[in-house]
């Protein structure tokens, strides 16, 4: 679908010298916003008429999507410029999303140097800390003088985008170290590069897994973090931001995933109808089959329903806030572990708490709730809904927490434990609750 | 609860010595996780084993909660190194969290200098840019050299923590822009800082939004971001770990609040039993008088169920299901406004796509769902189990993208239409959708 350049008039002359102006009032941020929600046409134009140093900017920012999307809008000689002016990370991400043939074509037209990191880059597997590193950055020898180290920096043919932490190798490579830009220049010209080499040293490895990485950034304020290959050598530089946009990926994917979706992994407006139902289908299917339990159950106790048929008018209340308050429960513990405050050796004391947590809960709802049924539809009932209300916000509310401890224990994304899942488990437990007290207050007259 | 240093035998000093050496195995990283998990007495033993530098490095990795709790079990010399080593925004998050009569007493045994900044950050918000800047920063003199501003840091008598970012003022303290350190070491030593400021100017004022400007640090990798005040005046710098700080915080309130939970404020362990019941009971109660909507709706076709009582087997599935494609809409539109994928202008776009998407989903569960329950109900019920599954889907999933939309318009954090909240509102529109159905379906048989 390329768009191609129509020959202007001069009234549109004026137009665009108008719009040009107008793009100018923009920042970089805003444009990585506003443009990708034009055409594709209108996109283009705008983007061939900013300055080349913002363009460059501007599509920086863009999603791998928007910038796939965008450059079929785009002269071939703009597109290479773009492509050579990007960090290999970011154009391998962007390789990743064209389709194969467009990848191939215009990786053939990088520079050798260029074309290498990326075929490099893209060796690494996707969820790896390889794939997310810049192989662009400046490294130093320990037995170098501050100063010299300086003169280096200042001296640089390509000066990479990041320099404010720069490792430090011995003759064969091997990471020694960081040092920090500010230590450099604070320090005194003639210190030893070594002397300055940061008291605690942090690595990965390129197949370490990207979130691991991005937690280890943020929790140790590393402004780069270096990357390793299995011999211990420099390969790369993770830097803070990258390690931002990993972060707030995986919580998109524990977001989607707490309610039983999977994450879409592009802009939620680029994605269509059919691709948004996919996400969602799996879900939702296994989420019905499973809650076929709550209809073998209901139905097991269809003679019930016959005899006080008074007992069905509950049903959503209470499978409903038994699913509320073991949703409750798992996501807290959840993001507990995702954010590393919890672990599975935890698991005995968590599942202790949240049981209490959920009696409490559970007391207040059937204190509340008790007496306003039981005024209505007799105290029979009444006494039914508070006891069931209680013991199921206990159950469920257990249920809940234990779930993910378990799902981590055995190796899966504790984020698939859903808010639906739980409530769903816990409906049909639920219901066996409810019949179960029914039946103790009600006897033969509910049994018969 | 003070612990108190016990008198120390010739075995016992042998086992702080292995002690000491285990302390030294661990990083930085790893002690703040591992020492906040231990009573207080053995944390308080390990701190003081540690060397002073990595004390206050494991220190400053505390949560402000663990910070406070700590403190009790060190001496006052050494607490008062640590408060005077911290970072101005750190200290008045720990002040905060301390009980007001301890924050007073600790806070006048500061320096002058230090008090009046940790003062300056007490006044602001707790929610704005102002509560989480740094006020050590380095500014710069637009007029001076790139040698002159390199001299004026290697010259610091005390040096900040951050220096890759370096805000220029006039001689008003009027912020003018910023410099990279990267950007004054590679520079040509005579060029003016002036020339140095890059290009794309942002910057946020003391009472801009904690989450806002976290954002913008993210959305144009800013490395620190200057904070004014109302007169344009310099007075800190946000910095990047901060800003992931604050996302991350926001992110778990967004997830708590997504089950219809309060986010703690404090590491999941360090809550006890009432305070996690107390972030969940409000909801809990407001979803459960909801649901009661579900009774009332129940109680009005009693008599259907009593003539048709295999209606009341499948209350739970199609609530449940209603529920669950709600919930992933109302998730996935939630996430995609707060990564600002989407606004508000966006809304008939998106409950128009979300409507389609439900009713692809609801005709997939209807085919797969209808067939199975005809075969085994009776080819009537089957009919209205599959158009019941299909306008609940597409109602439910409709209801949950349009709420959050309508929440963000009225100034209601959308993170608060939880899928609980979607879930106990689709529960009793669903159930008049299946009476509905089922009324035409099966008609005076039913009705009667």
């Amino acid at each position: 679908m390329a768009t191609t350049v129509q020959p202007i008039s001069p009234a549109a002359v004026d137009e665009l010298a108008a719009l040009r102006l107008e793009l100018a009032d923009f920042s970089t941020v805003e444009l990585a916003e506003e443009l990708p929600r034009m055409d594709l046409a209108d996109q283009a134009l705008r983007f061939r008429l900013l300055p080349k140093d913002r363009a460059l900017a501007v599509f920086e920012e863009f999603d791998p999507v928007h910038q796939q999307e965008l450059i079929d809008g785009l002269k071939t000689d703009f597109v290479r410029e773009i492509l050579e002016s990007m960090e290999a990370d970011d154009r391998a991400k962007l390789f990743d999303e064209m389709p194969a043939k467009v990848a191939t074509r215009f990786q053939s037209q990088l520079s050798a140097a260029d074309r290498r990191q990326t075929a490099q880059l893209l060796g690494y597997d996707p969820e790896s800390a390889g794939r997310i590193m810049t192989p662009d950055y400046v490294s130093l020898r320990a037995s170098m003088s501050a100063a010299a180290a300086i003169e280096r920096i200042r001296h640089l043919r390509e000066r990479p985008r990041h320099l404010d932490v720069l490792p430090v190798t011995d003759g064969h490579r091997k990471l020694l170290g960081t040092v920090t830009l500010a230590d450099l220049v604070s320090a005194d010209p003639d210190t030893e590069v070594a002397e300055l080499i940061a008291s605690e040293h942090y690595q990965v490895s390129t197949d370490t897994d990207q979130e691991e990485a991005a937690r280890l950034i943020q929790e140790a304020n590393l402004n780069a973090l270096p990357v390793v290959d299995h011999e211990d050598r420099l390969v790369g530089l993770i830097t803070w931001d990258d390690a931002m946009e990993v972060l707030e990926a995986e919580d998109t994917e524990d977001v989607a995933r707490s309610a039983g979706a999977e994450p879409l992994d592009r802009p939620y407006l680029s994605a269509g109808v059919f691709m948004l139902a996919r996400k969602r289908a799996v879900w939702l299917l296994v989420l019905a089959v499973s809650a076929s339990l709550t209809v073998t159950v209901l139905n097991y106790y269809e003679t019930y329903l016959a005899n006080v048929t008074v007992l069905a008018v509950f049903i959503s209340l209470l499978t409903g806030t038994g699913g509320n308050s073991g949703s409750q429960a798992s996501v807290t513990i959840i993001r507990a572990m995702a954010v590393g405050e919890v672990r599975f050796s935890d698991a005995f004391r968590i599942t202790w708490r949240e049981s209490r947590v959920g009696f409490v809960l559970g007391a207040l709802l059937a204190i509340v709730g008790g007496p306003v049924v039981g005024f209505v539809y007799g105290w029979d009932i009444g006494l039914i809904i508070a006891v069931t209300l209680l013991v199921i916000c206990t159950w469920s509310t257990f249920v809940g927490s234990l779930l993910p401890l378990l799902a981590k224990k055995v190796g899966i994304d504790p984020a698939l434990v859903s808010a639906p899942m739980v409530s769903t488990l816990c409906d049909a437990t639920g219901l066996l609750i409810y019949f179960s007290v029914a039946a103790v207050v009600l006897g033969p007259a509910l049994t018969g």
